[in-house]
């Protein structure tokens, strides 16, 4: 009878998936939809992004990985827009091969994160899939009403920043494809190691948020590579940026790449996945958000300023560098 | 160099998806996320769910019904809660062989409904994938704070309404799936295309919103099969629930089917995909329901009472219906 039998999905739901769904308007996954009250003077923040086995991950990565990085995505997007995060729904869907212990690690890395970072699962849809491992994130957040950081309202004069450390998992991915990559940039294992894991796992700048939301003109994060978004950026603002190459944060295995392949520079700069932020802010303001940032202890460097005119000009010893591709697109 | 290149998903998206990207807040879908400021004294009712290739449809029905059947799954989340649509996010991963025609049609269907229900795009990522056609779609609705319809209040005595026919769809797909039957079946051709229709392009109960806020004590919409759905609404409830089964409503065609197939009449009950409603509400609320359902054109059926106890019972003549399968699940 009815009554007595639950679904397969639903025992994996309630096993795997429950105990993310912390918030009480999540009303434990049990019903169809779920409830979320907005805090006063808010506005939501609505982003989407997802990740594919094939495409975005190997689909040998650990589960728990994979999760991780398709729920960072979004919170960097968050962290970007000045937004911080209230929760998010899942869509996952798995091909048949896909055992329970899978979905333990899978649900388990998730909710690490969820619990890292304060987003709690607020509902999902899971499905079986003739074809590869998808998993889809919509994230929402909150900033103070009309208070989104725009890609569009960067300033002439403005400062131009960025977080972290930029190219890292360029570099990583093309490791992770060729192993023999190691031995031609005379890479050590600590190196390797960094490299690969800033493209397994994203930093997502959440810890900037609120920074970002009193100081920034202007805000991208960057994952489709620093000259694609910083372009999109420039686009959207009908603005140019110039930025000076040698200012371009590098962490020290990037450092030991370009040291013996120069050429690998065109790959920093127009890599994706950093899931950094690029900003734009009053000279003004740059003191008090370099303070913050210290205080958040997150690295972040002063690379170029906002000028009339159009386009993100990358220059170097009074050169501007022209890359061969602009940025990293899926379709 | 950067500035001057769009990526193919960029014009994609800035040609089919941007002029469904209506509301103020979604920025043309030119940022990394869109802002929604809720409305005043109201919850955010959030649900996901999608279609994937060869699981939900076949791969060849056409794009535009595979839109609009995503997004409608979501409208009738929200609608069994009562939640009036606000906006969605789209999620959406496409193999190879997908061209710019089939790209259009799909924007077009989907721009349709999202005029239709006032529900506009806010945002959405795009990938390609080496799977199949996935769409994931994230809908958000408004209720007023603290009203969101549950699954899990219903009440002893209260009386149980399903909206429009129940398990058009299910024959539908088996139709599909088999032309064969239609002879089996002695349908003719204006029933095959009324139960076909019925699985291709659900209506979402969107125009019941307001009536279902208002009167109903729990709701839940029949994605899964009454039977399936009614047995979750029970459990969450911890109620039972009697259904006179020659109440159920029934469409023409699917008359026709039962009086040569009534074996079918088990695949009616615990079919999928029928995205009517069914709900629970106190005796003195059914009049204004009645009423507010005329008003809204949308056919009603009272099936059955709420009473204490366990499970879903389907009864017909005074015995006790059993089924062989509660509920499709896609795990």
């Amino acid at each position: 009878m009815p009554h007595a039998t639950e679904s397969a999905e639903d025992r994996l739901i309630a096993r795997y998936f429950r105990p993310l769904a912390t918030a009480p308007g999540a009303f434990g996954l049990l019903d169809d939809a779920a409830a979320l009250t907005p805090p006063p003077g808010s506005d939501l923040v609505l982003t989407t992004d997802g990740v594919i086995a094939g495409v975005h991950f190997f689909p040998d990565d650990p589960p728990a990985q994979i999760a991780r990085k398709a729920l960072r995505m979004n919170l960097s997007d968050l962290a970007a827009k000045g937004a911080r995060p209230l929760g998010f729904l899942l869509s996952l869907a798995l091909p048949s091969g896909i055992d329970e212990t899978w979905i333990a690690a899978f649900a388990k890395g998730l909710g690490d994160d969820a619990e890292r970072y304060g987003c709690p699962l607020y509902g999902g849809d899971t499905d079986h899939t003739p074809g590869l491992i998808s998993v889809s994130i919509a994230a929402f957040g909150a900033v103070s009403q009309g208070k989104m950081v725009r890609r569009s309202t960067a300033k002439p004069g403005d400062r131009i920043v960025v977080t972290g450390t930029i190219g890292d998992a360029a570099l990583g991915v093309r490791l992770r494809r060729d192993r023999a990559l190691a031995k031609t940039w005379q890479l050590d294992s600590s190196a390797i190691s960094h490299l690969q894991a800033r493209y397994l796992l994203p930093q997502p700048r959440t810890a900037l948020t609120h920074a970002i939301a009193q100081h920034a003109s202007a805000a991208i994060d960057v994952s489709d590579g620093l000259a694609g978004d910083l372009a999109k950026l420039c686009r959207a603002s009908s603005m140019a940026a110039e930025i000076d190459v040698d200012r371009v944060p590098l962490s020290d295995a990037a450092r030991a790449v370009l040291d013996g392949a120069p050429a690998q520079l065109e790959n920093l700069l127009t890599g994706g996945d950093d899931y950094e932020i690029v900003l734009t802010l009053a000279p003004d303001d740059l003191p008090a958000f370099q303070e913050a940032a210290r205080s958040a202890d997150v690295p972040v460097t002063e690379i170029g300023e906002v000028k009339n005119g159009e386009g993100a000009r990358f220059v170097r010893a009074g050169r501007q560098l022209t890359f061969t591709r602009a940025s990293y697109s899926h379709f």
